[in-house]
């Protein structure tokens, strides 16, 4: 008997010849992967900060080399120096923590959603997951506006929405999920609520449910965090932008 | 309507004064897990090595503030300066894809394992979850040998396994997995199957499919990897170590 495995291959981000960070991803869409990773870690602002894009198969793995904008690779080269992160980073505990709840901006924008089709939406993603059909270890990301549907899948939850992020910003230089909502196959941490702020997206929809922090994060900084529970939507945050139905607040 | 949401809180694990992760985690069983993560990340070889460690509560988050013994202190401030790892640490492409696949020791060791044991145990993990039951977002690490059942809880399935190594390490000091099977409520990717190896874990069981690369690293490790698929046991390495019942090798 055969099983489809899900492929995981070690994929290091490196900016102008120095590796930023090293993720075990799901090799494929690489390319979304890389400009979305560098959005939602705030390396550029828009894809055009990156100058020049390759990827390198090497036998342990791939190496996604990215070339940054004079501006964006002075903005990195402060960063490394008192770096907001990980791995012997020289921070304190209490400035390391800091960081780890990084300022995000406040979302506006009165654009809404039908819960109806949010839920028809959410309940459709299976169909368009072929990984996740074949290896039964994989997690998605989807975007979901009128009009269009677009999905991204990885090993990893993170990674899944670092794609779509960046699926949508090389679909048209600069585009954000602002006129969308974001659903996910995965649970909601504090870190997707995030990256999803980061993208702009007003809405996030999960099928299962949040943390307390990405909630909290959620209601300060205006997104709407939803999520399946018992065939029905669950609105933790700012309802307002979801119209129709029963109002099932939590 | 009121419901249980998973806490998520920032923990900074700090060596000595300086930060070496900050991981988003349940805040509990911090202990176990500040130990765990100190051997999974081979920051030491034994708890013993641990001079002090203490919990420092702080607005943003908790503060694990560990002291190393003089060996291990130097050890890790070598590794720090040529650091395996994120965050700008000044590898290249290359070097830091080998990193990712760090060399782990072979396992050893006849112990055997009753199938239908391994699938009661599996199968009875959800009623020692008291959190998953109440928030439905958090997975589960246990630890399964005759006479003893262990299980850990977090938000993220690695901090579940790390805080599992950790508890049984602090049992008795030094302890390993040697003599039982470590059971996993979450998928299982490489970083899972390195943590097992490196806990001496004979058998890792899980809910859910393996990676590709799961596979080929726990087959070159000498790990039994097998997961539940449709009431069964599918065993994808070494099913040697598993007696009774037909064997159904993937």
């Amino acid at each position: 008997m055969t099983r489809a495995l899900a492929e995981e291959t070690p994929v290091a981000l490196v900016y102008d010849g120095t590796t930023q960070a090293v993720m075990m991803a799901t090799p494929s869409d690489l390319t979304d992967f890389a400009i979305g990773f560098s959005l939602s870690e705030q390396i550029v602002s828009s894809p055009a900060q990156i100058t020049r894009l390759e990827r390198h198969d090497q036998p342990l793995g791939v190496e996604m080399r990215l070339w940054l904008s004079p501006e964006a690779k002075a903005t990195l080269g402060t960063r490394r120096r008192t770096m907001a992160g990980p791995v012997g980073c020289g921070l304190c505990g209490v400035e390391s923590l800091e960081a780890a709840l990084r300022p995000l901006p406040a979302l506006s924008g009165d654009t809404r959603f039908d819960r109806s089709a949010l839920m028809h939406a959410l309940n459709s993603m299976r169909r368009f997951q072929p990984l996740h059909t074949s290896t039964r270890a994989t997690h998605a990301a989807a975007f979901h506006a009128s009009g269009t549907f677009l999905l991204r899948e990885d090993i990893g939850r993170h990674n899944a929405l670092d794609k779509l992020i960046g699926a949508r910003a090389r679909a048209r230089v600069g585009q954000t999920c602002a006129e969308g909502a974001v659903l996910l196959s995965s649970r909601v941490s504090i870190e997707m609520v995030q990256k999803a702020v980061l993208a702009r997206a007003p809405v996030l929809v999960s099928i299962s449910r949040p943390t307390a922090l990405a909630v909290s994060v959620a209601q300060a900084c205006g997104l709407t965090l939803a999520c399946r529970a018992n065939g029905t939507l669950e609105v933790f945050t700012h309802p307002e932008r979801i119209s129709g139905g029963a109002s099932h607040v939590v």
